[in-house]
């Protein structure tokens, strides 16, 4: 290499150098300049200071705090799951105030387990369980390892509130060319096909919400979101004609 | 500068450069890889194109389209807002199952202005408005800015449904010790005296919230927060406790 080259290759470097530290400054100062990486580098300390002491999103903080709160029956039906559960306004669905929404967002099948507890306390007279697809598609967990988690919830379920009328509802379907996290549909039909043998193991009625709104590819159908995992109007009208024969079916009964 | 120097100079900023190329392959991978550049990238065109178009967060779009098909009734008691609105149980809290929650997370006054026909439509008896922090906190307007989008809020109100009972409440403190978005106490403090002001021009009722949630130097209180800026159970226990006596008015003065 002679000295002309080795300058060449010197600017070529420095300005290589130049142009990294320019998008690191660029992408440092969208993200709110010299406090974001304080903040940042502030998480990551706390996130290490915390390994092995999970902590939770103060989203999940905030519900859990709230609905321990909240007034309890035993005339109490439960929505309870994640995202999905949480963004329908279940009781003016189905027109029915016994409806209570107990789903949060983000949440994973050992997240719920860590708040059963308040449900379990109301002894509710039903819940439609819709859990397990955040286990999937972030925690990259298998359909058998999911289904261990959820036997433990149906678990509790049979010992402490034994008379709770219990739906294992199926997890739904994502749109892989709209969600940013793409997920084998196999794996999804794998878990359903799980949960709908655990529900008859418990005796519990399972039902099937996800072939009421996938394509002909076993998708999410795209007229149902704008983002390929979570639901508009017209799905949640879709989700509760499926649902509406089962709802406040003690009601219904004691009524006769 | 000689050879050696120069040949020094070049081994650093070569390292310095691998360096950069490994920091952002670790990010990208930790991003979701390959198909994760492919999606911002996507997603910067989809922008560029959508510019002077804009367009509304799936979770918007989703929550927009489902409360424009839920049922309507004029005995609605809308609880109408941002985030702060949209994660409290309402009609649980205060055992009205005539309460609607038409809370939508990171709404603006602007967002709010785009959705405002369904909820004009169904001749609410009462409206809990709260909204106008993501306007100061995100979109970093001037409250003088904010409080000319909220008044053409309620001018569509007082256009619309004269008889509609409209309660403006204040926007909430923030606590900057624990928030990602610094904000001056200031500036809420002044927008919440410009809404106290334009609730009397359109006598309306005003409610002061802001003050029960404050420690002493005006910021959110830890004791209600995990984040900063939402709120946990038992702050809506304390907006409950601040709001009960308005709710449902009409029905009580109708039972006298």
């Amino acid at each position: 290499m002679n000295n002309q080259m080795i300058i060449t290759s010197l600017l070529i470097s420095s300005g290589l150098n130049l142009l990294f530290l320019l998008a690191a400054s660029v992408l440092i100062s969208k993200r709110g300049g010299f406090s974001f990486v304080v903040y940042k580098i502030l998480q990551i300390v706390k996130v290490k200071m915390n390994q092995g002491n999970m902590t939770y999103p103060p989203y999940y903080q905030h519900k859990k705090s709230q609905f321990e709160k909240l007034p309890k029956s035993n005339s109490d039906i439960i929505f309870l799951g994640d995202s999905i559960t949480d963004e329908g306004e279940w009781s003016e669905l189905l027109g029915n105030p016994h409806i209570k929404n107990r789903g949060i967002s983000g949440d994973t099948t050992s997240m719920l387990q860590n708040r059963l507890e308040t449900i379990l306390d109301s002894k509710p007279q039903q819940i439609f369980l819709m859990i397990g697809i955040n286990d999937l598609v972030y925690d990259e967990k298998s359909p058998e390892a999911i289904v261990a988690g959820y036997k433990q919830i149906l678990q509790q379920f049979q010992a402490k509130i034994p008379t709770t009328q219990v739906f294992v509802q199926s997890v739904l379907p994502v749109n892989n060319n709209i969600t940013r996290y793409w997920q084998n549909p196999h794996n999804i039909l794998k878990l359903n096909s799980y949960l709908q043998e655990l529900a008859q193991e418990f005796n519990y009625q399972y039902i099937d919400v996800f072939s009421h709104l996938v394509n002909s590819e076993n998708q999410l159908d795209v007229k149902y979101t704008s983002d390929g995992e979570h639901l508009n109007g017209a799905a949640y009208l879709v989700w509760r004609s499926v649902i509406a024969k089962y709802v406040g079916y003690f009601e219904v009964a004691n009524n006769l």
